[in-house]
Order: structure tokens, then C-alpha cells, then sequence
């Protein structure tokens, strides 16, 4: 399989811990026991780049269980007022990101998507109350009509198409200066991971794909996406751009995708970071 | 790619439809557009088992705009209190998906998804007010806070375990006397595809598995999932089955899936129905 970025986290999930009030206290009550905290969606860390765990003498908010480690030590993070809801970065997270150890940063990841949902899911969608943690801070449920929440998650597609040996790649204008990487869009109800990608390429640039394949996956923490990469085969070159889509797309050549991937200095695009997919999708497809 | 389920649908969705009224409300006055109508969750069908159509003068609720066919006529399904929120299926409706031309099960399996998630999804989930249905039925917006909500899209991974030329196949317990299928279960925040089908297969079986292989996709709209189907390699055929998630659970060869499919009278299990991607990810695995 193909290591991508958010993956790889050294936690077992332990979900029958989070069912069982009487183990989630045992864990609570475990000296050993690990939390991590975010201030503002960031998480501390230390001279190594890996997350700076305290201990749950810090506890100010509701736990979430994140699991057990190989030694059976589990480990917490929370949810407290004033939890970054939505999918914005800062520039300290990045660069945090850049040096952060993969099984470190899936944790993070992982943590910055559940206390998210919880920022954005106070209220119950079916009735409008207010919803109350329960599952070790794995769901919420509604007091008033009694449905249970579960963390969203959302599947997007992440594509390169493919005509006589170019692929394409293409900018949002709010993006970095020079920046280019794969199309995204999100799967609908009622569509395929497959026809989600033909549906969002034809719709951003116009162009008809087929004989789609799926390449790997990761999870994006900005807010709670599961990306899916996959390659499509085009019909044919021709664009038409969507301007409130994308700002603006062209084919690249296999050597155009590596002289951007070495940071060449006469390359063509700035490529995506290193932890996100689209990098390994174009990776993978200029091998 | 290989064909499944509730894919297929004959209707360009026509985004840029969605977000502009004028467009709409051309939309809805144009004599030739068509509406289907859902009671209890379950469509009319014509003789041939394909859906009924009828016109918007049978409009009770508020429409949802499907998208245009190749003569560019536009297509409506509704929303009425009352629809279905959930994830029962009638007998009557497994006998309709039987017969049903597979376009078509693909644009009911739509209206299904998105019609259930409005009517589950009245209040904001951020604070509580009650929302409203906007972009021609594909989102709800808030008049307190201004958040938008799109219908939620869940993704499930629905695999099997492999070893030595035998495969993993289990059985819930509410399922129909008999039936075994494929393994299943949420992809969580914070992990991938592939790590959420070895979390999946360790926790309702005891068995590790690694190298997974995606194979094939299908929505499912009962409520409203995205069936990422795989095939993982075991490492031991040990099985601790956990009886909080599935009933029962055995190896099967590749001779066993085939008289299974054959419908032969002696064969170990009852498959899944055709129209569910599990089938789909048996019918290849036993090639």
C-alpha cells in the first residue's frame, strides 16, 4: 500500500472502551493516562517536531478517548469552548506539519477533525436541542428526541486526468501563488467514488473522463475529509474551465511533474505539501 | 470499472442549475419536467418495473432539481413532511430494486438519500434554529448563524479478509436466516480506507489484515453511505468474533462463494442481493 500523509497513528482505537463507562473511568483514572491539547487547532510539541503530550492533571474540557498504546497506556484529548470549528490553518501549523512524525500527526489529525465536529455540532439536526457528549467523546446524543451523532466524515475525490501521457492539474485562486495540484470535489448522494471523479472533472474543466482507477487514500483534518485519489482517463485535451471552481488548469508532462516535485528552480508549478494526497498522487503517476 | 449497484444514472446533475434561481425557476416552468414522487420511501414503478414518473402539477412539497436529461428536460424529486428519515427498506421496495433498470435505481437511490437526510436534518446543527432548504434542494441554510449544511455522505468499507484461497464472510443478526456477507463498518475521522478496513476486520473478527486492495464503490442509500469495497490479506485464519457487531462468521472457498451465487440447494450461505456491492466484491473474488 501506499503511505500517505494523517496515516500511520501508533493507537489502538480500543472502541469497546468507549461503550463501557466503567472503562473509560479505569482509563480516566490511569496515572499513566496522556492528553493532548490544541490551542487555537494547534497541538504543543517538542524540540523533536513530535506532539508534546500532558498529563490529565490539565484536563479542562470534556475527554475524548483516543485509544491505547502497545504498553495498554491510554491516551485522551478534549473539546473545550473556543475549539477552532472550522478548516483554517496557520502558518505554525504547517510548518509544524512539515517536521511532525506521520504517527504523530495522524493522531493530531484525528483529533483536530473530532474536536471540530464537536465545535460545529452542539445542536441536535432533528430537533434543534442541545446535544450532550457520550462514547467517550465519539458521538452526541440528543436529550430531547433521543438520536445519536456520530463525527462526520466527508469523501472526496481527488483526481489527475490522463491524455496521451500529460495529466492535468489546476489552481484555486486562493491558493499560493504558483501552486497547482490535483482536481477535488466532493462525492454526492447517490453517486460512486467513480462518477463522483468523472462528474467533477467534467464540471471543472470540461473534459469527459473514463476507465477511472483508485490509487490510495488519507484522512484531511480541515475539517473532516476522507480524500480518495484516483486517476481517470480523459477523451480528450480540449478545456473548458469553470471559473468559480478552479482559477485555472493545464496538462503537465511527466518531466514537468518531476523537475516541480525537486523544487526545480525553471519548474512549471509549485506543488502540494508533502502530507497531503494530491503530492502522492502526482508521485506516484510520474513514476 | 466494474459495474455495481444504485450506479448509472441517466441525468446530468447540472450543478451550476443549483445555485442560480433564474435557472430554477426555468427549471420548474418548463411543461416537459418530471417529478418523482416517494410515499414511505418507496417510488411508483410502471409495468416494466421502471420508475413512474409524473409532472409537476402533482408538486405537494418543496422540489429538489435532479438534474436535465440529453434532450435537456429537467427532472424534480420533493420534500414532504413525512418522508422517510431512515434507513428501513419496505419488502415491497427490495422487490422493486430487483426488477428495476439500473439507471434508474441509481437516481431513486438519490432522491432516497437526499429526501431522508432533510428530514432528518431540519435545525442547525451549529445552534439550533430551524433551517431552510436552498440550491434547489442540495443544502440548508441557517438564518440565525449563516452556516450552510450539505447532505452528509457517510463512508463504510465493506471488505473481505483473505487467506489461503479462502475468504471471510460473516452474518448479522437481524439479517434474513442464513445470508453471509462481506464484513462492514464506518470509516472513522483521522484514518484512511485501508487502515479503516483492518481496524473493521480486527474488531468484528480478530484477524489482522494487511496489503488491502480496493476494488469498487457503490452509494448506498439507506440512509446515505459510500460502499468502498476491498479485499485485505489475513494474516492467520483464527477468528474472535466479537458478538456485539456480528452474529456468526467462517472461511469459505472460492467453490463455496460460487454455489452460493448459483443459488444451488446445498450451498453454505444465502449471498447478499444484487443490487448490494458486497455481492459485487464475491462475484470477483471468486473469478
Amino acid at each position: 500500500m501506499i503511505a500517505t500523509g494523517f496515516t500511520g497513528a501508533w493507537l489502538d482505537r480500543a472502541d469497546p472502551v468507549r461503550g463501557d463507562p466503567a472503562l473509560l473511568d479505569a482509563a480516566l483514572a490511569d496515572p499513566r493516562a496522556r492528553l493532548m491539547r490544541l490551542e487555537n487547532g494547534d497541538p504543543a510539541v517538542d524540540a523533536t517536531g513530535a506532539i508534546a503530550w500532558t498529563s490529565l492533571a490539565d484536563l479542562e474540557g470534556t475527554p475524548i478517548f483516543l485509544g491505547l498504546d502497545a504498553e495498554q497506556r491510554p491516551y485522551f484529548a478534549e473539546t473545550r469552548a473556543g475549539d477552532a470549528a472550522g478548516p483554517a490553518r496557520s502558518g505554525a501549523l504547517m510548518r509544524m506539519l512539515d517536521a511532525m512524525p506521520p504517527g504523530d500527526a495522524a493522531i493530531f489529525g484525528t483529533v483536530r477533525s473530532v474536536t471540530g465536529w464537536h465545535a460545529r455540532n452542539g445542536f441536535c439536526a432533528n430537533c434543534g436541542a442541545a446535544t450532550a457528549i457520550i462514547r467517550g467523546g465519539w458521538a452526541r446524543a440528543c436529550p430531547s428526541c433521543g438520536t445519536e451523532h456520530y463525527p462526520r466524515v466527508d469523501p472526496v475525490v481527488i483526481m489527475l486526468a490522463e491524455f496521451e501521457g500529460r495529466a492535468l492539474v489546476g489552481r484555486q485562486a486562493a491558493w499560493p501563488a504558483g501552486r497547482y495540484s490535483a482536481l477535488v470535489g466532493f462525492v454526492e448522494p447517490g453517486e460512486s467514488l467513480e462518477e463522483a471523479v468523472a462528474r467533477e472533472v467534467f464540471e471543472e474543466a470540461g473534459v469527459r473522463v473514463s476507465d477511472v482507477r483508485y490509487l490510495a487514500s488519507q484522512p484531511w483534518p480541515f475539517p473532516g475529509q476522507l480524500m480518495l485519489a484516483a486517476i481517470g482517463a480523459a477523451e480528450s485535451d480540449a478545456l473548458t474551465i469553470d471559473a468559480k471552481e478552479i482559477e485555472d488548469a493545464f496538462w503537465v508532462t511527466k518531466a514537468d511533474v518531476r523537475a516541480a516535485l525537486a523544487g526545480e528552480a525553471d519548474a512549471k508549478f509549485l506543488p502540494p505539501p508533502p502530507y497531503a494526497i494530491a503530492r502522492t498522487l502526482l508521485e506516484e503517476w510520474a513514476k
